[in-house]
């Protein structure tokens, strides 16, 4: 294919590099792997979960769960509040396959109890500390409450404790997301004690712990998934190396400023987002990386300086600037590959020579 | 229509309000209107214009102009660097419309002349301050050089100089963006009377100053385009009033945190982008609403937090807070309602009670 405007390239074989990584993490400390599908929305990247034997997924919403378990998906946990609103969907899907769902407060299973039609498995979702949602992992009365409750439902079947320590993202450091992992870990197995719970699973999530951490004795199940591509934010964290990282957005270079030697590409909001990251004491929208008929290598100290709607506006070294060129193409490392994934909605894969599409809720 | 996901409200009465409210201010000062199209996308909503008598347009890519172009629009600038990659797809729509192209180099000419099979209008873009693309004001001599490469062209025909102040988006205040609008335009006269330019277009058009000046002597056109819907970012700038905003999102109520009044709505950065704004001294990522059957109210001192994939945190006042309840809908005014449009791709039309869709570049 030739790129004539901005394209998500995809590396098929880093990204099952990927997946094997993690999940012979998995296998070596004896975890269920639920990874997260929300980076990829790709029932055809599923599949290469599922030729590594994964059977089961976890997605952030009722639309997400639905086009999984048309295209086979028979296990799957939503991650995101129950939106009471879309109970008919939701028992549409519980009809059809194992739904988990995430529970944190009483009303929420007393409307379930009375208009669920399925048996769904039900998570209680307990905040460490990333203070988004869940109930503070140290609110064990509110937690025990709740646990009462599903124990006397019959539509909620009580599955575990579940949390995502999305905090990690704002780490200074790799030590700083390893202590931020450990605590979430003994703040629920904590719980699990107190309460003496045994069938309980302990489910935690963020792909930088599950990446850097090699300590998950106490937990039952991982749900990373941004690990599948990686981006230039799971980089400057130090989750992962640049060769690890699946995709890159090709985009073409349609002007130059030779004064500020800067670069403006084919490439802004409507294709990286607006997510940003501190990079060298630097906020960067996406890093640079120069293309070939292979793949993509890193320019160093080359980065994404500002973003409008299509403009993207490079800085870069002045000893690489001449090696660009109006009518070439250049790739950008995402900031957040998901968000790039969600607003793409097409991949290009590299060895295949092919289009792989993401879903996309709000069609 | 239920509203049981996130789902992009559009007040067709105020749009076009707003559409002749700035037809009106051309018409006042004998201006060509020719709004930029790039918010709405949609070819429905392009009527509107057409039925308020506009017959020109502003788009931001090839793919775009292809778009509006199919949907009857006969004059439109691309008001982007040309991608010369896309070379063929820009000579199939100039053999069929009146294109308008931007021009800030020699080469693009060169290129151009060898390469275009029609004859289409180039505007010399000018930078006058807000530093993206463009050739610097003060750069006289180059802008010189290249009319007489237009005026030698046999593919070029000159149409005159255009500017995007942009720099106004980061105004302090409204009287700075009185003063960035009479610079840009004083710089722009200027080229045209040292250069003795006669049949040269003077073209402008950011929201901020189209909506808050009242200088345009010495301007022929103005490119406005967000103030078709405004958002919370124009808000805050000073552009519009609350009024005038004719776009809202609205979000599922999903999970309330008691101990810090913050709710949690089903609507995240794939619904709003990253786009945030200072208001009252705080980052913010859109406003709060109360929604009711013809519209919305704006909730004083609330606003979104945080965004991650899917979920919206609101910072909500004491007072205000009891009166939320999960299972209801509330409102989200977008920092910049370009970048939720592209993100939902439809709009649900309040008073007609019917889904309009628009384009998205990346389909």
């Amino acid at each position: 294919m030739q790129i004539i405007r901005p394209t998500l390239l995809l590396d098929k074989t880093k990204c099952i590099k990927n997946i094997k990584m993690m999940l012979e993490k998995a296998h070596l400390y004896g975890l269920d792997f639920r990874p997260h599908f929300k980076t990829h929305r790709s029932a055809e990247i599923a599949e290469w979960f599922r030729d590594a034997g994964i059977n089961k997924c976890t997605v952030s919403s009722i639309e997400m769960a639905k086009y999984f378990a048309e295209h086979g998906w028979k296990d799957i946990t939503i991650a995101f509040p129950v939106n009471l609103l879309e109970i008919e969907n939701l028992n549409q899907i519980a009809s059809e396959i194992q739904i988990n769902i995430l529970i944190d407060n009483q009303e929420i299973i007393q409307f379930l109890e009375e208009n669920l039609t399925s048996i769904v498995g039900a998570f209680i979702k307990i905040d460490c500390g990333y203070h988004r949602c869940g109930i503070e992992s140290q609110n064990v009365k509110a937690i025990e409450s709740i646990i009462l409750e599903l124990n006397k439902s019959n539509k909620l079947n009580f599955k575990g404790l579940l949390t995502h320590s999305g905090n990690t993202y704002h780490a200074e450091s790799t030590d700083e997301i390893l202590k931020i992992h450990i605590d979430s870990k003994i703040q629920l197995i904590d719980i699990k004690s107190k309460l003496k719970l045994n069938n309980c699973i302990i489910s935690v999530g963020d792909t930088p712990s599950c990446s850097l951490s090699e300590s998950f004795d106490g937990i039952d199940e991982i749900r990373p998934g941004n690990f599948v591509f990686y981006d230039a934010m799971q980089l400057i964290l130090g989750s992962c190396s640049f060769e690890q990282i699946a995709v890159c957005l090709a985009c073409p270079v349609v002007a130059m400023n030779n004064d500020r030697k800067e670069v403006i590409i084919y490439g802004g909001s409507i294709h990286l987002s607006k997510e940003n990251c501190k990079f060298k004491d630097k906020i960067i929208y996406g890093l640079v990386a120069e293309l070939s008929e292979t793949g993509w290598q890193l320019v160093d100290n080359a980065y994404v300086k500002s973003l409008s709607q299509e403009h993207g506006v490079l800085s870069i070294p002045e000893n690489y600037y001449h090696q660009f060129k109006i009518g070439n193409t250049i790739g950008i490392i995402p900031v957040h590959s998901c968000l790039t994934v969600g607003l793409l909605q097409n991949y290009y894969e590299l060895q295949s020579d092919k289009i792989i599409t993401a879903h996309h809720d709000n069609n």
